[in-house]
């Protein structure tokens, strides 16, 4: 059966394109630096939010028209599958991802659980022999059951801990099984409602001992993939432990775990964090652990996370610069962890709302690329820190001064020419750059 | 002369009295848990608030009338050290903590500004040998002056780091001169305007370099205060390098400084970072890094730091309760970084509001011992956590298990016994124990 | 059948009682300026938070454990009313609120859902009949069902505008076949996810049409409950038009409906917002427009509505001086529109939870008629606005004067005297009444 | 003296040029649906911030280098005026606009001021007769005096009360003498720091009685320019009384103001209450209210007025839409309320700044004008609202039903079609308008 049969397939067709199922930007074949957009870009399709969300939202029920509403338990499961490779073709994305209670319903028992994941996982083997399609990621659901309402990892229960490293587990089996190029904690309930009845440190020791399991395991089953963790500051925990990038490098750093796992970073996490999206990639390619990106956005005039399609171009370039920057984004890719407002409940919308993504990234791919040949931010920098080039400049980087030296250089200095920074005309710039694409 | 020879001495009158200038729960001499209130609460008045700053806001000259007012340059300076001795005398506080360009203005050159410092650091000194106050901690401004415009160590000016790195220097002397028990660094300047001409890793190596000299002076010189960093989100630049303590545990890691550097927390910087007070102080004393508190209090609905006199008695007790339990401030202390409203402009309002927040946190403290006697949150705690008990649990804890062994615990599990959190409960009753004392 | 026979009556026993299912605070015999507290607080519980809510959350399943879950449909709609009223009785609650579906199960017509609710209408009359138990208002869920996507009266589609109509019609008619206090509009949904799509002033128009409607037919069939808006800024829309109280009276006066509507402010969307909770209550008290209260409180370092039981005896008291102000509620009351966290999962968290709003509530009543016996505030603004009694103060006041006059009045003026706020003795002194009751 | 020579007459180049002195897409004589940019756009320069501020933050001293820095009082109001003059003619921009203290320092009274002010005025009308710049509009500054701390109309001081009027009198008398299009009234302190010592109801009514007198006076002198208020939220005030466009109309309505005063919409105000900047204008545009525009930009991710110039196309597009259905500004304009980064300091950092201003709303101009002869977003909501010309729809509209035939025509209706808003659809289309210009 076909899910979409009334959709063509999604082509390029250009900027002036009238057609709402072309792409108007994203040339799959075209090169950019020396690659196709396609290398690059590496998209990725969100199960949850694509298959199974409904749009339910705090004060209402679902909403979204599925061809697949009429289903339910695994026919409902296998019905997704179905719909997915279609969706993933009709597309011509490369990538997905899923939580393990995306694709397949639980059991009473966590065996059952795993029986029914095991077919489901068998069904979308099948698909992938006869596809391009990959497995960006895949992961385990610790945050909607009952059972992890105090956290997962670190719930306050021994059991639910044991049920998590079993999830855990099955996790990896099920990414070495399909070929998972990376591996992804979300720590949803791994945080606190309150402080009152925490122990903060408890928690977090044992949210450590699940990673270094893991990472064990892994190499057990030689399952090679990208380990990440997807920083969040709240929602649905009033505190998650993985707040940030800055705040993950301290707790891998403190836990010795920062050579095992990497970042995969989350636009509209970013924002309630209080950093821009490019902010958070910064920190993390500067350490070396830009992992994968979760391609989205926020509303920052709202405290939630929305989730929206990416469609801001100034944020969808300004992270392509620092994707390119990093040498692209390794095994990692760009997976759409965005969801269709509720509001837009048809399947077209689905469709629409890739397009619109994907645009938007292949715009701020070409205008990011643009600006790194002309070395547009490059001759920025290098001109606002030249002075480091003078004698004492080299000293400072090179470590060979101290208090004394700088107290003797800085003493009787009167007037230190610092310079404009000059960020109107960089954004008049940014702007023309935009434009002129 | 006398500045404020209207006031009274200030003293403990008891929770009745309706003397304005009276501490109504702060007394000094009274024992709790085995050690006077004056020993456990270390207070400290911020000189720059009280003696300095005079009401300016973004939109607003200046409000505060001061006996001093008449005065300039070094006689003002002059006239403020008479004051702020005075002062701390009639309020009976332990402590005070400065700036440098606080206590003596800045001349055309540092050797002109160091000349003005030394004076007036003499003058100081002499006061404190007939005084029981002593010094919490000095620093050096480096974000006043138009020369920090982009960055103090972090600057794209090598002279500017020089400068920066010859105020730090000068700053340790001082604090060796005068016997401080900690030196602070606050790097209002410390972080980015803007990402798109910035960079951040040349930003942040820098800040480390710029940490280890003065780590390696103050052992040259013999300076053996303890050196903290206070971590705020932003403002005055767009992001600042110590967002929050999670976020110095990491910087702090990488950069080697663990070691050597603890944390002076500010309530309204933990609030402005999306984090509770109590939240920030918790992250630190875990990681055994909790130095010092900057005690004031914001408001949430506004958007910036509005360093209020702290007077939120859950803030104080949860604050006051992260203290006992690290055993106390150590070498730190509640230093009040805490302005005047705008409009509490006449010199009687310096002395209401430090008896408002010494006040608060005598409540805090009181509440927070009486709890700590009643093994409150221990035994939440305990009762929470008992799971861990176990056979299993005790292997997690121990580090003897895996995910096989777990999942093979797991795999059959069918009810797992997760117990209410009961924070309404919990809340309830700490609302009596506030109502109580 | 009995729910809750594990569970005391709650009674009052004292502040330092042991009980958890005890008042401290709230002594409903106890007189308080004239009234019983009974009489003054008019508690009331939320039939949807309370009997309804799972627990569910925007990453997680429902939690609730409750003695009623095995049963569906009209069965579990009896069992939650008989549940209903043993827990009114229990805890000693004057009121109750529901909406339509929270009491019944909606059909697949209105026609289905009207019969279901007039059953379970009769039982509750019945019920009634033998209790003291009031309702303090009823309403119309518009905001949960698929149809109401994309608002109820400010739907783009006619038919649901004209379902919406229908739905008030019957709710009226059950308000007062209940004999309900109150009605009141929360228009979840009454506002926009985008503006790109949306026709503002079409929306608000039809909006007022409803409402005009309403207040006719209430007038037709006689029933003479207080009509009331509920001001929420945000969420689930991205935009409310009803966002606070000020814009509210903007649009009841635009539409001519002011002295047809009054406000239910709840302290949770006034900090969503970016007001207080007493603001709201001052502004819609200002404006003689205070109808009821939605007794709750958010977190504020959080952008969504948490809804928790009010525990922060600063915000019940500078409610309950408001309310004090305003004469009291009058048939408004103060409902706990106010869901257990989803960590508290047991039925005696919801004792547990109501006890501590009623408590909180209890106390500040306590404090506010306190101050208002001492004059405290009053005497603040009578001092603080005195020059107001001089000739050109009282001439400003009576509209007697002009810019000419007051021109020549203020011309050659040197030295204007203007006081201190004393915000922060203020602050201390509402300490010291907190802790001295 | 010519204060600007090392810059050039800025002109428009076109998109690709490189001279950052030339718009490249600000074409003053180009026609945009008949009239030219220059009608429509209607820049004005802020006196203020481009001539007067000089960088200083809440922790820094200022930074602005300008060739008028070494002059004082009289001479340097002088200069700042010759400056302004030549900056207007270099960039080609047809507004000015001031507040009194801008342009001319204050004396010790009130009359030494006005003679001040009455030397430069006369000074600025001479340059207004050989130039075709004219002022947008003129205000009073009633918010950085001290005197002000607690409230201009809004004081508890009558004194103040009478100064603020006096102000307000020679403000209008300022602007009859130079021709002001338009008078504004921005509030900064017309709200309270803390509700705990304020008579919110004395305040506004004083509030009401100004603009009362004002307008009074204003006929009386026969100044005909149109009145605007300048709704904020907060700061410097913890709640200013005109909060947002929303709570002026109501606050305009019950003081019988609305038929006299307009909004002047700031985009920055519109993020700090929680709106978008189109929100803004379009609830203003609603009510025939939509004056004026200070053209600028926040940083969402900060909770303070940053101020910035405009160059996010999506607003000043979305912008523009709303200006354009608005029939134009009338006799507004758009103010650059903004200020260039404390970092930008150099003079020419103003020009790169205006000019990433002017050229952000011509490309909004250009892209809004597109659509709109597109009928894109008329379509959309024909579309979408077109249920309303059903029988039921027309009767809903036209005031002709009731709920009872609401409810006949409701009762037994099973599937409603609500269509998708198709939000991300439109998102996509509004990127490849931006692009495709």
């Amino acid at each position: 059966m076909a899910y979409f049969d009334n959709i063509p397939k999604v082509q390029y067709e250009g900027r002036h394109s009238d057609n709402p199922y072309a792409f108007k930007f994203y040339n799959p074949e075209e090169k950019i630096g020396g690659k196709t957009m396609e290398e690059i870009l590496r998209f990725g399709v969100a199960y949850w939010h694509t298959f199974v969300a409904d749009g339910t939202d705090p004060f209402g029920a679902g909403t979204a028209i599925r061809p697949w509403d009429h289903l339910k338990g695994m026919d409902l499961a296998k019905a997704r599958v179905d719909a997915s490779f279609e969706f993933y073709e009709k597309l011509g994305v490369p990538y997905f991802a899923f939580h393990d209670v995306d694709i397949a319903p639980e059991g009473d028992t966590l065996r059952e659980s795993n029986k029914n994941l095991d077919e489901i996982v068998a069904m979308i083997k099948d698909y992938m022999k006869d596809s391009k399609v990959k497995l960006l990621w895949n992961t385990a659901n610790m945050f909607t059951n009952r059972r992890w309402t105090h956290g997962a990892a670190t719930s306050p229960n021994a059991d639910v801990f044991a049920y998590a490293a079993a999830k855990v587990k099955k996790g990896l089996e099920v990414g070495k099984e399909l070929g998972a190029e990376n591996y992804v904690f979300w720590g949803g309930r791994e945080g606190y409602e309150s402080l009152l009845n925490t122990d903060l440190k408890f928690e977090q020791d044992n949210l450590a001992r699940l990673f270094h399991m893991a990472i064990d395991y892994a190499k057990e089953i030689d399952f090679d993939a990208q380990f990440l963790i997807e920083p969040k500051p709240k929602e649905p925990t009033t505190h998650q432990y993985d707040f940030d990038v800055a705040t993950g490098i301290g707790f891998l750093h403190q836990y010795g775990l920062q050579d095992h796992i990497k970042f995969n970073i989350e636009a509209n996490h970013a924002t309630l964090a209080g950093h821009t999206f490019e902010h958070e990639l910064r920190v993390a390619r500067e350490a070396g652990m830009l992992g994968s990106v979760d391609a989205n956005q926020g509303d920052t005039l709202l405290g939630w996370d929305t989730d929206e399609f990416p469609t801001d171009l100034y944020s969808t370039t300004l992270a392509m610069y620092e994707i390119l920057k990093n040498g692209g984004l390794g095994r990692g890719g760009l997976n759409f962890d965005a969801k269709v407002r509720r509001g837009s409940f048809e399947k077209e919308d689905l469709f629409h709302a890739h397009i619109a993504g994907m645009d938007a990234f292949a715009v701020g791919l070409i205008v990011a690329q643009k600006m790194i040949d002309d070395k547009f931010f490059e001759n920025i920098i290098e001109e606002r820190y030249e002075t480091f080039n003078s004698e004492i400049g080299k000293k400072i980087l090179a470590n060979e001064t101290n208090l004394k030296e700088l107290e003797a250089h800085a003493i009787d200095l009167k007037d230190i020419n610092i310079r404009s920074g000059q960020v109107e005309k960089i954004k008049a710039r940014i702007n023309q750059y935009l434009l002129n694409i």
